[in-house]
């Protein structure tokens, strides 16, 4: 069934994160986003292809770090889209900055601009297209609406999002954000039905974040608006030192928690956020055996192993649900199901490259 | 004590095999003598500091494949040795062609020849040598003496000398040479304490060897003599056609086992082939956790691993028992038991390698 709405929505893609959790292919000079990590594409094109729809969506900002602009062009340019309207961020500032670049650097205050995170893989596109252009009437009548992720399991790694009254349509008020629980309160609350994971996606209008802001954390957006120099360029470029001046803290934290209007729709489109590598190989095609392997490497006689590599071929036998992952500089080997120690192992291989 | 003998040996060093039993980080390219897989130094570049005794041994002559003349002298070079005699095979044809190839080259028919394969470790150089000194006397006497190892375990791998009479010395007869047994037989021998592992070595005179073949395998050494224009060379390169012809068989076969006057010297130097990842494990140092590990990379929680790699760095936690052996092109990771299976993983790759 065609989308068919009144007013073109304005993706906003984040393409700001530089974790290590999926370290050794995630780096910080090539981030999770720039890698195909679950299927052919990666993460950012796949990105790209699912906001691809004329009838919903008006052409992509990205905002992202001076160092990935090239990647987001030849990204973009892979999958024959025109170069999109980059913001590059002079360093890191969280979520608040990003937002608050978004909403100042929009086209036109009213546009409706839709925030959504590059790294996170979405199982059924067409879904999460039918369930923004639900969530449409909410943000056009002034709310700040978030995507509430139906819970599969008892998750730790999370916030969640407490679902209140209905509002507009399907998109309910948020009673309450709840920062990552502890397994017991995971549990009960997955048991409760009212709660829904936070995606980390924002659709509203820009003036609605910007009134936001001023109401809630008039410092962020002051010290953001004052880093730029020329808000309608194709390529924004905030002043470094006047964006570093910007306090460092997230959007939940810095709007989203205080303000009164704000919504959640309940989805169900098959959002991860490939935050680990055992996330990353759930999401991936299996063999037979339960094996996630990529053309050019093999298993032989093993099961439920993820083999992922930009350098050199993998073959393994006789090992079972076992993490094997390469790169021209570094292999990692340890247990699929020990995937939250990554970042112990990249510690101790920032010592060792430190050592020569 | 310092070893004092009357005329000097020549050792002649077998640089040919290139197996796949130590893939990947052996390849036909770079056959596992020219790798450091025990110690800091390559197997030949040990061999080669194992024969610098100017009491016992002359400069050695290498045999090596016509490939790899280049890093036989990069490797000498590398200990500050002047540049070996090589003899440049054009090809592969076993070792009856190689001691063949010896003798006739030899600088004096009455030169003492050790030949000895390039690609072993010895853990006792010391004891090896004064082995040497008390097998002298009867290879100067005209016996062709082989070095039998004191087996530690009924390992099915090896061949094994039966052991016979006092010859010369602590030298005795062989009385028989048994091919590779199965794992009862080798029990039973292990048991019986009169058999040694034929650890592919032999010593003689040049005109004892040739005498030698010329009785039993005159096809070989006419093949051989045929295709050497220049016996004097300081590199000698037999012509590849000629050399082609020469039938490929193994010594043992073609001479050791028909000729009456063989004789095998116990011997205790601490001898391994280090023919598998197993055993290069074993002959490896390891830390408290029993983890075989270079420098650059590392064992976080593990042990019993061995990690070696050409290319890129290697780090692992939570597993154990594991190989993880890693170049620029592949990465094998496996139980470190089953390294009998590494041809197996050999030949998926050439598949793999095969297909792109």
């Amino acid at each position: 069934m065609p989308i068919a709405i009144s007013t073109l929505v304005r993706p906003i893609i984040l393409s700001g994160g530089s974790g290590t959790r999926l370290w050794p292919l995630s780096t910080p000079a090539r981030p999770k986003q720039f890698l195909p990590l679950v299927g052919e594409r990666s993460l950012l094109g796949e990105t790209f292809a699912r906001l691809s729809d004329p009838a919903l969506f008006s052409a992509p900002t990205v905002i992202c770090g001076a160092g990935h602009v090239e990647q987001v062009q030849v990204i973009a340019a892979s999958l024959g889209l025109s170069s999109p309207r980059i913001v590059a961020e002079p360093c890191a500032r969280n979520t608040a900055a990003a937002v608050a670049l978004a909403a100042l650097t929009a086209t036109d205050p009213d546009e409706l601009l839709l925030i959504l995170p590059s790294d996170h893989h979405i199982e059924r596109p067409d879904l999460f297209r039918a369930t923004v252009a639900e969530a449409l009437a909410a943000a056009e009548a002034g709310m700040i609406v978030t995507f509430g992720m139906k819970p599969t399991r008892a998750e730790t790694g999370f916030g969640y999002i407490e679902t209140g009254a209905v509002a507009i349509g399907t998109v309910r008020h948020v009673a309450r954000f709840i920062e990552k629980p502890d397994a017991e309160r995971a549990t009960a609350m997955i048991d409760d039905g009212r709660f829904l994971w936070n995606g980390g996606m924002f659709f509203a209008r820009a003036s609605t974040l910007v009134e936001a802001f001023e109401q809630h954390s008039p410092d962020v957006i002051a010290a953001v608006r004052a880093s730029i120099d020329d808000p309608a360029a194709l390529l924004v470029t905030p002043g470094a030192d006047r964006f570093a001046a910007t306090p460092a803290i997230a959007f939940d934290h810095a709007v989203m928690e205080k303000h009164d209007r704000t919504g959640v729709i309940p989805s169900d489109f098959g959002w991860s956020d490939v935050g680990s590598w055992t996330a990353t190989y759930e999401r991936s095609v299996q063999d037979g055996g339960g094996n996630a392997v990529e053309p050019g490497s093999a298993v032989i006689d093993g099961s439920g192993n993820l083999l992922r590599s930009s350098g050199p071929r993998i073959i393994t036998f006789g090992v079972d649900r076992l993490m094997i992952l390469a790169t021209n500089e570094v292999v990692l080997v340890a247990p699929l199901d020990d995937a939250q120690r990554v970042r112990e192992a990249y510690e101790r291989y920032r010592e060792l490259t430190s050592d020569t």
